[in-house]
Parts: structure tokens; sequence; C-alpha cells
């Protein structure tokens, strides 16, 4: 075995997923800083490059200096490819640890992944995101497609249509929200069609890969039972029901905290589209068709709540992910009720995830308020404008009020380590503050206290 | 058995706080409302009384009326009377809930609270009453005698020193947060004798009644093991623990966060005292010796956590509790180590006082959110006083940047109706939502899902 292999093997996976993580951060650093990729004329900080750096490999899409003014057509392309292998290797290294630390993982969950979930070797890894890359790369083709031919009636030449299309394909699949006009989506405004196809951008690369994986075999017609019926796993429903019905509750939320105020003066259809698109962008994306300052107080706090669940695991989404969100409500409805066990499906919940839901969301919790008072503490911003910030980093969302340029220093940095955290996942974090797992040798006597 | 009696049997106990609390709302509303307690020319609106009632019952102390000025000498003693009942009656239904849901307490606490643990009865309260009200007695006459006489140099005649003094000892040891100076305890923001007795009330009245008791047989020598030594429950040693550290962290964040800000042109005693007096309030007391909205955002922000924490179980005290969030911080650091079970203070806790904790925390959240969204979405203030007010409410802690008399009957409502959360607890709040406890006749297969 090479010295390297054996370095691989002695470190655990979540130590890799960092190491790869950081190394990812490095390159792309690098090759952000380039000049030639640069627009002429156009220098870059070191904290503005690895900002800019850390954005596009966790797909957040925040951003302190625009993506049009800086890079030129090279440079766009390369921060596609970096937004792509960003992209990728999340959702790979989020269903990997699926993999690994759900020990209980069912067969069918071995086989979808095509790996043996004893041996969590590079090769392994290299199989699963080669898997994960055909299917994203199937929706970015078809996503570019459609956008850069129905762009050649927008923009001069067919090349400019392309590197449009090719980049908003690209930054819509992966969520990055890292756009190329200047100014998000804002510019198709009352372009329904590309509102409409940049939203089922969004949400196939927001739902997460095990029910692409899933979607991909039902439509295959594989794995069907002997009454010739497909079985959804567990993870598949719930993820889905969660994403679905926040994207219709954030809806709702937009429509009626502002049907007094941003939408007064719009038109029915205008009011439908600019809070749909709104709530599908919460779920990860961060592209904009307004611009969310616009939006009233109550409004924005929704839309913070929403950044913060974020979307499903093993999805290129960050936040707390939509089954955590998820199995704490369904912890406290069954509580209220008086219940022992959670049913869903046909199927319960392990108590250990149930445990491991109310640890990511207390921790993601009290990690995004230390960040809001610390930077509330340093930057002159209204609080307001702090709190969105802090939850579009940690949900890896990319929506800004705007302050995100003007930030110190230290208060960019604070949102480089929220994005990387949102990005790895509270569990993961955890992880890597973990000594080695114990087996208690001894017990105490238990003892009741008083809970509030 | 009279009609009665088999009434009040078939109720569950959280069912009988609530109608404790319903009933002792619509009495002091009606008490508050008579004339003859009133200043001449003085009136009151519904919406006012009932709030008043709700938050001399509930001790929380936010008034949407100046106490000084609508209530006569009178009036002062009769609502002096409705804290300390509320006080007393939390204290008691707090160590009940504790004694009846918590199945495995052991024998020691049994025989602190003198009743039987397996029969809910209405006598058994009475008794537990009994012994809370001969130690709060105490409590306040001491605190009555040592301020009266102090006050003796602050106001011409005897009758209003003790007024002042009755009054302040037992707003101060019930946490009530009242005052009839008309502006808090700022008269004295110079004078630290008066702030020290204070803080030694506020500490008493939050630090929970099991706490008083245990020290009192400390002291008193009865317990001792056969090495004459006393030993602590594990309840007592992780409030207390709690209890003085967050008091401790308050201190220094309030000092740090204000160091160039509020403090910055104070002397060193000012700064000490400030800071040390605003950081024990937020325990529950709601008193103030400054005005809060002098502070920073992220000072503020502090302060609102802080008092959503609250005070110990089983005290006049509010919010999701001490213990609550200890074991909350407990169970994330375990996680983080790798450890499976908690070892705390030589025993272990129980899983099911971990799954309640977590529960209560997020339900909490998610409770204070909604308040917070929907306030804002109906009041016009800032969005820093809104959560304020919330926290405040929820809490019982009474502090307050302003805006409560301010607020539409809506609003009022909200805070009502939150304060009353606060105050019967979480825990309970749940039970009064669920159904009959059922057994699982059934199970499902487990299986596991991706958490964040
Ligand atoms: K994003
Ligand atoms: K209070």
């Amino acid at each position: 075995m090479s010295a390297f292999k054996l370095f691989i093997n002695r470190l655990s996976t979540i130590h890799l997923i960092v190491l790869f993580y950081l190394f990812a951060v490095l390159f792309s650093t690098i090759l952000i800083s380039i000049p030639y990729f640069h627009q002429t004329g156009v220098g870059l900080s070191f904290i503005d490059t690895l900002f800019t750096a850390v954005s596009a490999i966790s797909v957040t899409g925040l951003t302190v200096v625009s993506t049009a003014e800086t890079f030129n057509a090279v440079g766009k392309v390369v921060l596609a490819i970096i937004l792509q292998f960003g992209g990728i290797g999340i959702m790979t290294l989020g269903t990997f640890i699926w993999i690994i630390l759900g020990k209980k993982v069912g067969l069918r969950g071995r086989q979808l992944i095509k790996i043996d979930q004893n041996r969590t070797t590079f090769s392994g890894l290299v199989k699963l995101m080669i898997s994960i890359f055909k299917i994203i790369l199937i929706i970015e083709l078809f996503g570019t497609i459609v956008l850069s031919t129905y762009f050649l009636s927008y923009f001069d030449t067919w090349q400019e249509a392309l590197l449009q299309g090719f980049f908003g394909a690209v930054s819509a699949t992966t969520n990055a929200g890292f756009d190329i006009t200047g100014s998000s989506l804002i510019p198709f405004a009352h372009d329904y069609f590309v509102q409409f196809i940049n939203m089922v951008l969004l949400i196939l690369g927001a739902i997460g890969f095990p029910v692409l994986i899933e979607v991909q075999d039902l439509l295959s017609g594989n794995y069907r039972d002997i009454n010739n019926k497909y079985h959804f796993s567990l993870f598949t429903k719930i993820t889905s029901f969660t994403f679905f019905s926040l994207l219709l509750a954030g809806w709702l939320a937009i429509y009626v905290l502002e049907r007094n105020a941003f939408l007064a003066d719009k038109l029915w259809h205008e009011k439908i589209f600019y809070s749909l698109f709104q709530s599908v962008t919460t779920r990860n994306g961060g592209l904009a068709t307004m611009d969310v300052s616009d939006f009233t107080i109550p409004t924005l706090l929704v839309i913070c709540i929403l950044m913060f669940i974020g979307a499903s695991p093993s999805s290129v989404g960050g936040g707390i992910r939509t089954t955590t969100f998820a199995i704490m409500l369904l912890a406290i409805l069954n509580h209220a009720k008086g219940k022992s066990s959670i049913k869903v499906y046909g199927r319960e919940i392990d108590p250990d995830d149930i445990n491991r839901s109310f640890i990511v969301i207390t921790t993601a919790i009290m990690l995004c308020a230390t960040a809001i008072i610390f930077l509330a503490s340093i930057e002159p911003f209204p609080i307001i404008e702090i709190i969105f910030e802090v939850c579009s980093a940690f949900g890896t969302t990319g929506l800004s009020m705007g302050i995100t340029s003007e930030l110190s220093t230290i208060g960019k940095c604070v949102i480089i380590f929220m994005m990387f955290v949102g990005r790895i996942g509270i569990f993961s974090f955890l992880f890597l503050m973990r000594g080695k797992e114990t087996r208690d040798l001894y017990h105490y006597p238990k003892e009741k206290v008083i809970i509030g």
C-alpha cells in the first residue's frame, strides 16, 4: 500500500471531507486570483478572492464583487466549473456521510450507491461522484439548451446567449446563486418562462440526490416489486413532502405578508410569480427576481427561517436540512399527543435520528445567534440585515440585503465560516470536534431533574 | 365524595393548574378593576385591566399603565398580595409538576415535599403551598424590615417608607418586577445597598424552591449521612451551577459589549453595578437601575437570550428554565465527544429528560419566533423592541424597551398569551394539548433518514 493510501485510510471519512473542502478552497482561491480570468484593469484583494472561492465551492452565492464585472468570459466558464465541482462534491459527500454514519441503511440504499458500506474507500467515493455527475450533467445540459436557445432573442450574439444559458443553467442546478447578468434574475422579472425553467433546475438541484436516483429508477422501471409497484424510501417521502410544504408555506407567507406592501401595486400574475419565485429560491437557490430589501421585516424574518432550514440532505443545499426540521416537528407533535414512537408512512423513525435532529437544530441556532451578536457588535448595519446575511450564509442560500461587500474583513471571515459550516453541515461540524467514540465502561445511577 | 371533589379528581393535575391560573386571572381582573383601589380620577380599560392581572399573576411585571399613578396605597397592597399568591402559586405548581411527572423522583424528593407521590390530591397541593408560603414569607419579612428601615431616610413619612419597603420586598422576592417608584430602581442607581438587597431577594426567589428547602436542611442539620455530610440533589447542583453561570456570563457580556457605549463615561464601580444588576434582573426580576433602551443592540440580544432561558424550575421565574438549557448543552457536548450517556456530578441524566429538554427548547423558539413575526406584521415598532418584548414576556421577566403600553389590543393579547405560556411552562403547555397517553400496540420497521 502506498504512503498516500495509508494516510487516507487512517483518516475518518469526515476528516477526508473537510480536507477535500480545504483543498478545493485553496485550489479555487489560486484559480480565481489569476489575472488572466479577470476583466481588464480589475484587481481582487486576498480576502475577496478567498470569500469568492468559499462562496463558489460551497455554492452559496454571496458575493463581495460583481461576478459580471470582475471576470471575463473565460473566467466565467472557470467559475461555472468550480460551481459544478462544488455542487457535485457536496452531493457526493452528503450522500457518503449518510451511507457511513447511517449504519442501518437498507440493502436498497447500498445498491443505489453501488458501494460497499463497510469500506469507506476512495474508489467508492469516486464511483458515487461519477453517478451523481451524470445526473447533474443531464439536468444542466437540458437547462443549457433550453435557456441558450431562448436567450437568442435576448442577447446580440449566439456566443453571449450560450454563455448566459450555460452559466445560468449551472448556477441554477447547483443552486449556486451566482449571476453574470449583474443583477440576479431581476432582468427576467417579467419573463415567466425563464423563471419557470430556473425554478425547475433549482428544485432538481435542491431536492436531494437519493430522490433523483429513486425517480430515475421509477421511470426506468427498475426495482419494482412483484405487483410491479415502485416503493420510495422513507427518506425520499419525508424530504420531498417537507421540501414542497416549505415551498408552499413560503409562497403563502410572502404573498400574505406583502399583499399590502411590495405586492400592493402588482398585477395578479406578478403577485403569484414574485412570491413563488422568492419562496423557491429560499430553499437554496439564492437567485432573485427582485431586490429582497424591498420586502417588509416580517417577510424577511420568514425568509431567514426558510433559509436556515435549507434544502434536502445529500443535495447541493445547506442549512439544517429539511429532514432535520421534519423530524423535530414530528417529535414535538408526537410528544404532545402522548405517543412514544414516531410513526410515519408505515415506518418508525429511529430514536437516534430524533436525538440527532434536536442536536443539529439547537447547535445551529446557537451558532447563528453567536454570529449575529458578534457581527452586530462590529458592523454598523441594521440588525435585520445582519440576521439575514448570517441565515443566508448558514443556509448557503446566497440572498443578501446588500451588505456583503461592505463587511469588514473580520465580518467577511465570520460569513466565510458560516458558509463553510452550513455547507459541511452541523452534523459533520460536531463530528470534526469529536473525540474517539467511547463505549460506557461504567454507569452512574440515573437521577431525574425538573425540566421547563 | 362531593360533586366538586369528583370533578377535581377527574381532571389531570395540569388541567387543574391551568384552571387555577384562569380562576386567579379572573379574580385578579375583577379585583384590579374596582375603582376603590385606584387613584382618584384614573380609569382602566378592560384590556389594560386584564393585561395587568395576567402580568401580576404570572409575576412578569410588564405594565401598560404606571402602577404608581394608577393604584392608591390600598390598591398597591392588594397588588402586592396578588403578586404574593401569583409567585407562591407558581412555585407550588412548578414543584408539583416535578413530583407528578418525574415519576422517578427519589425518596428524598418525596420527603421534602411531604406528600404521597402517587396521590395527586388537592390536600397535597395545599400542604406544599403552605411550606413554600413559610419560606417566601420569611424572606419577604427580612426584605421588608431591611428596606423599610433604610427607606426612612429616603421618604418623608414612615408609612411611605413601609409601603415602599413592603412592596419592594414582595416585588423583588416574587421577581414580579412591578414598581411603585414610577421608574423601577432607577432612583437607586447609585444606592448599592438597595441594589444589593434587591439582588439577594431576586436570587432567592428565582433559584428554585427545592434549592431553598435543601439549603434549609443543610443549615438545620437535617438529612445528614453517617459521615455527617449533607448531599444536595442533582437538580439543586445543576440548577444552581447554571443559574450562577448565566449570571456571570450575563455580567461579563454586558460589561464587554457596553464598555465603549453605555458604560463608557461611568466610574469603575458604576460599571460593575450597572452590568451586574442588569444581569441578575434578566434571570427573572425585571427591575432595572437604568433604561434598557440605552443599551446597544448586541447587548439587547444577549439579554433577550438570557430572558428566554429564564430562571430555575419550581421558582417564581419563567422561560425555558435553567435545567432545560443545561441539559441541552450537556447533550450537545456529549454528542460531540462521542459519549452515549451524560454523566454529571456522579449521576446520569435520564434520556427522557434529554428528549424533553430539546422538545421544550425547540417549541419555545418556534413559539417566540411566531409571536415576533406576527407582532412585527401588525405593530409599527423597530424589530429589536418587538423581539425584546416577546422574550421578556415568555421569560416572564418584565423588562421592556417601552412599547408595552403602546401595543394594539391584538398585540397586548399576544403578550398576554406569551406571559401565560412562559409562566405555566412549555412542558405544561404541550401537556395541555395532549391526548390520552397511549402505549404502542404495534410497531413498524424502523428506517433511517439522512439528518443535516
Ligand atoms: K445558493
Ligand atoms: K418578572
